[in-house]
């Protein structure tokens, strides 16, 4: 059973509030904390809502702490929700090896069907209908939402727009795992939870998914080009040729110099909170 | 002997630079480690520099992750400096009962004269002539400073300011321990650092050095009202009193419902910056 969020921790923050919450995840099986940046706009009312997916090893406190996001959110009106990135708790099995790279800090915004993971990595599930119903039941959010995240969180907001037509009103990503079937953390990652049949992976990679996509959501992408994981994980040129194949809007931005840190992402995010605040509020 | 700094990161952010050095430093007589942010205009030429000092159980890290200053340093086209808060490594003594709040992370910015702190435990040298000359050998920057911090490094901004009329431009700080030499924190650094004397703790106490200042430079201090130190240890309304009495201007923002995180300081950073810039580049 879903619980309904108990409080951890409450800062106020450009006028608004940073709140984190644990509750009881039924998809997931385990308590799950998720923080959720709330404008001052939403004491007045209901305001729309930017889902945040972190990546590898990260929980809900990387983006909240270094992204510096809260200013134009409070300027914009728009609240922000930081789930975690992956179950965790007793029970909950990790990398046998304890890699940073698969299990624990590592769900790949999927629902596994393989076992150990399957009861536990539900991710996708969590993201896409479990956490939007708890937050639209106990915050003054609407239910206009949208969706962005950063490398293994990025793959997780472009797979979970392109899967969900209607669902998002903006997409966006920083430095995404663009292509998991075809790079080694997604190749790791996906034939554990996934298994060996590739055809499998597809539908959880979004150069796959773009092809037969029925929403043609633009998607905004920030790439730095110093990033040490461009090559060989994030590959964005696959995600460009999908895009141009398919007639599907990308604006892709190759950013000099910058890398995969926050650094990074808190140079851009303004740009990134402009694009959804058109899109959830126009 | 002060080495040159060996850069150990470097990260792009808003058009400029944030970099990371360790150094050898002379006055503390063990390895440093500071970060620099470096806006666009430092390309160009020399910029002005904010010197930054945070709070207990901080390092350098803490106030360029989290306080989102790089945006408008970026457009205000000033540098900002964050050292350590202690002397660290091997042969730096600690705290005897490994509390937080003295010895490593807690260096007070002031200059230890008792045994076993006063080889290493001299951040305020270390902050107010090693650090500066340092910064300005190796970096494109001007010998236009100003000072700012939070908490332990709000005390250490004021007492570096009052100290020394006409090295800094200007001088902020937030939820600074306004009056050390009577609160707790200050109390038990102060007796170990300073010695049982307390009339010798005053000439590191703001409270006590405002009457004597020669240069009457405008403080800006914020202090969120929710900040669950501000009674016992902060003090800000001794700090107010001070001013009053010797004249000083003191700009004292009472921020309702914030408290003493990153939350509250990137929340009004913005306003410092301004006050900073107003008066390094005016």
């Amino acid at each position: 059973m879903t619980t309904a969020p108990e409080q951890l921790a409450a800062n106020r923050s450009f006028g608004g509030w940073h709140r984190r919450f644990r509750h009881r995840s039924a998809v997931l099986g385990c308590d799950m904390v998720f923080a959720i940046y709330l404008p001052p706009q939403a004491e007045a009312g209901p305001v729309p809502v930017l889902y945040w997916l972190s990546g590898l090893t990260c929980t809900d406190e990387n983006f909240m702490q270094k992204a510096g996001a809260q200013r134009l959110a409070a300027e914009l009106g728009i609240a922000i929700v930081a789930p975690d990135t992956s179950p965790r708790g007793t029970g909950v099995p990790g990398d046998p090896d304890g890699a940073w790279d698969f299990g624990l800090g590592a769900g790949f915004y999927l629902d596994a069907t393989e076992e150990p993971w399957r009861r536990h990595y539900r991710m996708y599930d969590y993201v896409v209908e479990e956490l939007p119903a708890l937050v639209e039941a106990h915050f003054p959010v609407s239910d206009a939402r949208s969706i962005s995240g950063h490398s293994m969180g990025g793959h997780g907001a472009l797979v979970c727009a392109l899967k969900n037509p209607g669902r998002y009103r903006a997409v966006s990503a920083f430095a995404p795992i663009a292509n998991p079937s075809a790079c080694p953390w997604g190749e790791k990652a996906f034939a554990r939870y996934l298994g060996a049949d590739r055809a499998r992976w597809l539908e959880w990679d979004a150069c796959a998914l773009i092809a037969g996509a029925t929403e043609r959501l633009p998607l905004l992408v920030d790439q730095g080009e110093a990033d040490g994981f461009l090559a060989e994980q994030l590959r964005p040129e696959a995600l460009r040729a999908a895009c141009t194949a398919a007639g599907h809007p990308l604006n892709l931005r190759l950013q000099p110099g910058y890398d995969h840190s926050y650094y990074f992402i808190a140079s851009f995010i303004d740009d990134h909170l402009r694009h959804h605040a058109a899109a959830l509020r126009g």
